[in-house]
């Protein structure tokens, strides 16, 4: 968190973070979020429509990079490969956010409203990559795949780095959740398909 | 549709698809549908909670099946295997609903707040699936990877379904749609990964 500029947003998400902490999500109103950033309430909906948005604030930058890192991969490269790209900023950007990101995992796994915003914003993710991988001229069914897949194995290591201790391990999780996916995709042997 | 037994309900849905079809889902109304089933606005009000929830009245059968199929597999079925279980029912029992599959997409693709409903009754079947996954003692990350697999398999072959005109045509698109993920997610060449 201390990369954040002392900016009135910065400022803000710090201030609710740690709100949210001591006294809970439900019971932080926006008046003490402004009140523990030194702003006015005024202030905070100029950058948030809501207190439920601070918790989302990290999406558009999420899907900045991803989309940034997807752009810089060769043509050639495959479509799960030109997806994968965008996992080592990624992970860079999180590496200093992981007891933000824990405390927010449990925040909305307590709502099931937030987790549908969560998963809603995440599908907007998907269909950003989606697009993207058209624009390269993936074929549709190829770019569907890729990115929804990118983004299961992202969820899955995500909710496993936030579970465990070292901020620097979600790259590492994110390659095992792949390797993971392929294992669990992997063509059975033609006995265990007959029994089926 | 001709399989719908003549109750309440089934006039209801048969009488919102009509009307859907010739004058538009915005423009109908509940009193319409009601009327053109020769019910009440009190009885549809028994069997949905509104207008929308016509468009999702499969999805409880959907789950009902898939799980079904899940649970007779033999406990040593892999996890895919045991999710992949539920498609022969799935396909079965969507092979006479192709005319509404389409236009039901065609509703839902034009409302935003419907792809919203859509998106959050589909992950709670991933969840349903993922749980029935967890019950018979497969691990939690292959178990989500698994449900979240046959969920964006089944998603994508829906879409092609729902796009071409051979009812029967579910299944073997399912099929395809299992095969293209695993090209997808296929390992790359060494010189691949090496290049990002």
């Amino acid at each position: 968190m201390s990369r954040w500029k002392p900016d009135a947003q910065g400022r803000l998400i710090k201030a609710a973070i740690e709100l949210f902490a001591e006294q809970g999500y439900d019971a932080t109103t926006v008046a003490e979020i402004a009140e523990r950033a030194g702003l006015t309430k005024r202030t905070f909906f100029r950058y948030f429509t809501d207190k439920r948005e601070v918790l989302f604030f990290g999406s558009e930058e999420l899907e900045r990079i991803w989309l940034e890192a997807l752009a810089t991969t060769p043509t050639d490269a495959s479509p799960l490969a030109a997806v994968m790209a965008g996992f080592d900023p990624i992970a860079e950007m999180f590496e200093e956010r992981l007891p933000f990101a824990r405390l927010r995992a449990g925040i909305i796994m307590a709502n099931p409203e937030l987790q549908e915003r969560e998963l809603i914003k995440l599908q907007r993710l998907a269909g950003s990559i989606k697009a993207a991988l058209l624009e390269r001229g993936v074929p549709l069914n190829a770019a569907i795949l890729a990115a929804q897949t990118g983004l299961t194995v992202f969820h899955v290591a995500f909710a496993r780095w936030v579970a465990q201790d070292d901020p620097a391990a979600l790259r590492r999780l994110i390659d095992e959740s792949l390797d993971d996916l392929r294992k669990v995709t992997a063509a059975e042997p033609a006995a265990t398909r007959a029994r089926l």
